[in-house]
This record gives C-alpha cells, sequence and structure tokens, in this order.
C-alpha cells in the first residue's frame, strides 16, 4: 500500500486528534474503555455527524482500517507515554492543526459532491474538523472548548469561505486552491495558539 | 417568494427556538462559535433526531435556507440585544409555543408518512419539538430542563394525540385538525407557564 | 404471537435496561417525560447508534412493539414501586447482564451482515450492549460509568470475540456458538460486579 503525502498528513492530523481525546480520558482516569472511546469519538465525531446528517452510511470511519489503526495507537500511545506525550505538545498542535485544515476540506467536498448550498458545506467542513472534540468535551462533562477557549473552529471557517471564494473566482488547480486554504487554516489555528488569540465572548 | 401564513408561523417558531439557545451561549459567555451552535442545536436539534431516525436524509435543515437565515438572524439578533431581548420574553414564550405546536405535527406527519406505528408517531412530534431544547442543555452542561421543569413535552404529547385522535374519529378537514392541535398545544403551554405548572417529579 | 425463549431473554433485557434508565431518572428527581425519555435511551440508544452508523434506518425500535411496551412498562413499574425494585438489583443485574450478552451478539451480526471488517462489527457488539448507559449518564450529567466503575464494556468485548473466533475457527453450529458467547459475557459480567472488578485506571 502506497500512501499519497495527503492521505500521510491526514493520519498524522487523526493521531493527533485520538491522543487529544485519549490525553482527556487519561485527565479523568477513565479506564481502557474510556480511553479508546474518547480516543475515537474526538477523531471520527466530526466527520461521523457529517456523514450521518448528509446520509453518506455506513459512516466512513466503519471501513477505514488505516484511520482506525491510526486512533489505537494514539491511545495505546498516549497511556504508555503520557508525560512523555505531553513534552511533545507543539509537534500535536502542529499535527492537529493540519488535521482540522485536511478534515475541513474533506467536509467542504462531500457537501458539494451531495449538492448542497455553498455556506452549509462550509458548515460542514467545520462540522468534520471540530465536533469530535466538541463530542469529547461533551461526553466527558467538560464544557465545550470549541465555544469559550480557542480560535479553532474560526480558523476552520475562514479557509473554508477561502476554499469556496478561490474555486468560485479563480480558475487555480483544485490541488493549490486546497493547498492554500489548508494552510490558512494551520496558519490561523497556530497563531491563534501562539499569540493567545481569543474571539471575543459574549457577555449580557 | 411567497410566504404562506402557516410558514410565517414556523419562521416565528424557528427564531424563538433559536434566540432561546442564542442565549443560553449568552449565559455561559460563549464566543460567536457557541453562540451559532448553540442557536441552531436548539432550532434544528429536534427535526435533525427525526429525520436520522426515520432515514429522511440529507436532514431537512440542509437545504432550507430560510429557517438558517432565521436562526443566524435570531443569534445575532440576541447578541447585539441582549437586555432588550429579555424584555420581549413574553413575546418569545409565544413564538417558542407555537413552534412547538408546529414542528410536533411536522414530526407526526413524517413519521405517518414512513408507516410507523401511531404512539411513534407521536413520539416523533414530540421528539421534533422538544429535543433541540434537550440538545442545548446537554451540550451547554445544564441539566436538561425538559425533564424537570415545565410542562413543555406534556403540552406537544397531548396535542399530539388529540391530532391523532381527530383524525382518526372525525371527518373534518385536515387543516382545521391541524389548527386545533396546535392551538391545544400552545394554550397547555402558555397556560403552564403562565400559572407555573409543573408535572410531578418522581422522587424515592 | 408465540415468543421465542431468545425474544423472551431480549425482552428480560430491555426491560433491566430500562429500568436502570428509569432508575436514573428517579434519582435526579426528573418528571414522568425524563422517567420515560432515560428508559428509553438506555434500552434503544446503543442499537440506535449503531443503526445510524451502518445506515440501517428507520432503527430498529421505532417499530418494535414488544420492546416499546417492555420499557414504557419497565418505566412505571420503577416509579411505582422504587424502593421494591431496588431489592431486585440482584436480578436485575442478571437481566442486565444477559441483556448485554444478546444485545452484543445482534450488534456484530448485523454488522457482519452489512460486510463490515471483523473488529469494526465487535465495536458494534459493544456499541450495542453497553452505549445507551453511555447516553443516559451524558444525558442526565453523570460521568459516564461506562469508562470508570465496572467490567461492563469489556465483558461485552471479551464475548464478541469469542464470537467471533468460535465462527471462524471452528465448526460449531451458529446457535452453539451464541450460547456460549453470551454466556460468557454474563458470567465475565456478573463474577465482576461480585467480585468488584474494575479496570485499571489510567492516571498521568
Amino acid at each position: 500500500m502506497q500512501l499519497t503525502f495527503i492521505q500521510g498528513l491526514e493520519l498524522l492530523g487523526t493521531f493527533a486528534f485520538a491522543v487529544s481525546g485519549a490525553t482527556a480520558a487519561i485527565n479523568k482516569s477513565y479506564d481502557i474503555i474510556g480511553l479508546l472511546a474518547l480516543a475515537f469519538v474526538t477523531a471520527i465525531g466530526g466527520g461521523t455527524i457529517r456523514d450521518l446528517l448528509i446520509g453518506a452510511t455506513p459512516v466512513a470511519w466503519l471501513t477505514d482500517e488505516l484511520t482506525n489503526s491510526a486512533i489505537i495507537a494514539a491511545a495505546i500511545i498516549a497511556a504508555l507515554f503520557v508525560s512523555y506525550v505531553k513534552k511533545l505538545q507543539n509537534w500535536l498542535n502542529v499535527f492537529d492543526a493540519i488535521g482540522l485544515g485536511l478534515f475541513t476540506i474533506t467536509g467542504i467536498n462531500k457537501g458539494v459532491a451531495v449538492g448542497l448550498p455553498i455556506p452549509i458545506c462550509v458548515a460542514l467542513g467545520v462540522i468534520t474538523g471540530s465536533f469530535g472534540g466538541l463530542l469529547r468535551d461533551v461526553i466527558s462533562g467538560e464544557q465545550p472548548f470549541l465555544f469559550t477557549r480557542e480560535v479553532y473552529a474560526v480558523a476552520s471557517m475562514a479557509g473554508g469561505i477561502l476554499y469556496i471564494l478561490l474555486g468560485l473566482h479563480t480558475s487555480l488547480p483544485a490541488d493549490i486552491i486546497q493547498s492554500v486554504s489548508v494552510t490558512v487554516i494551520v496558519a490561523v489555528r497556530l497563531f491563534g495558539l501562539h499569540y493567545n488569540w481569543h474571539l471575543p465572548r459574549i457577555r449580557q
């Protein structure tokens, strides 16, 4: 089996998503069932919600052995090497941002493929990239980080809108448009993390 | 585009549902992502669960521009005019009750259309009308108001049962049956609010 | 209508699942809506998630009158006879374990029937047997017992793997393989309860 470069990046993204789920399970002192469940939910939750909404069943991850292996590997590695994994947090943030970028574009493309309106396609991109983390937080009883802490879904939304605009208004080749959009998502997300950007929170 | 009277009422109901989601986000000091997410989840969550259960995908709201516009408008208005919106709470309660009534009937009709047993159709009506609020509470970490505080799902259930009985045992025209049933739901809900009715809570 | 022995056991399992949901609602002092909702979610939540993931819609319980009647009966009995039901907890644990065993096998068979990879079929079995309880806990705001307290999902997983192995590597008749696997799940679960087995929890 020969992986393309993009597939390799997607696996790194999946790995990072799963590690963030596994880390949440470890922080809660869950057992190995909780570890696996949160790793999976975080990694495939967004794509699952997207597939359910558009009726693309059986949902994609059920038959995606490579993705499932990456998630299980991430859960085991996170559990065995907790403190070591925490030292690699910067790398995980980069991989997580790449995953956010790639999964956003995947989500948009799936929406376009079933003929949904453009704003809904962007929403499906954001759901694909970021609702796994939302499910992780809801299941483990945490306030959703997606709604409070960081420039995460907004990075996905910005890159998603750019992806649509470049597709509609330029004649650039598809992979250039995709690369630029993913790069913007990664950049916004990582700059946001580095400079501690936050969206204004709405108060009464 | 010419809206029918019913469609106009449905939009008011959707608007009120979305405001209640947006208000929950504001009460939690969520950011704009949380605002939009809770507005959408509250407004379309019940219908989404119904559509997923019966396999009606892509779920309805994905292609319903008018509904989506009403939700976004509700979120923005709620965020910009929080205190003003709170003063209009009585009107919002009326619109919310109308939404509960109309969405209950929509849910029942969809269940009937796919040939489900009658009690299940009523359950789908209740789910359509009230599970958006349940999702809102679960995601934002609140105890479900649906299970504790008010005559809400029960109003929907009462009107739904009436709707079925009138359809089975009278020869009244469909829109009369629908109007009577929605009116009963609105009345039970608003009387319940006004007189602070509660269902008995089950204690040990 | 003539029930087979297996169908009778499945109904007892459904009943026990629903009682555990109803008991959770009673512990939270929910009203009758909360009682019914949690009884249903606990009893049919796992199978619903499975059906949604594989696209088997309308989901099974919508047309399963016997199951729905058992759930409603369980909710009413639990509410009327709370203290008496608690005295029967040992029997309920046995029925719950039988339900866990049977629903695990049902879930695996449904995965096999749509041609999914074997490890995913086992995962669907575990989801069918134990994710209703997870939904119950998430909706009622409790930490998921599935991730912390007991040998529950692991019993399901062990029996599920055994079921697959016996099917692949022996020529035993299907109902023998099923009976052995269910018995193993019931035994592991009940021994685990009796001897207070816990999975190691992962700590930093």
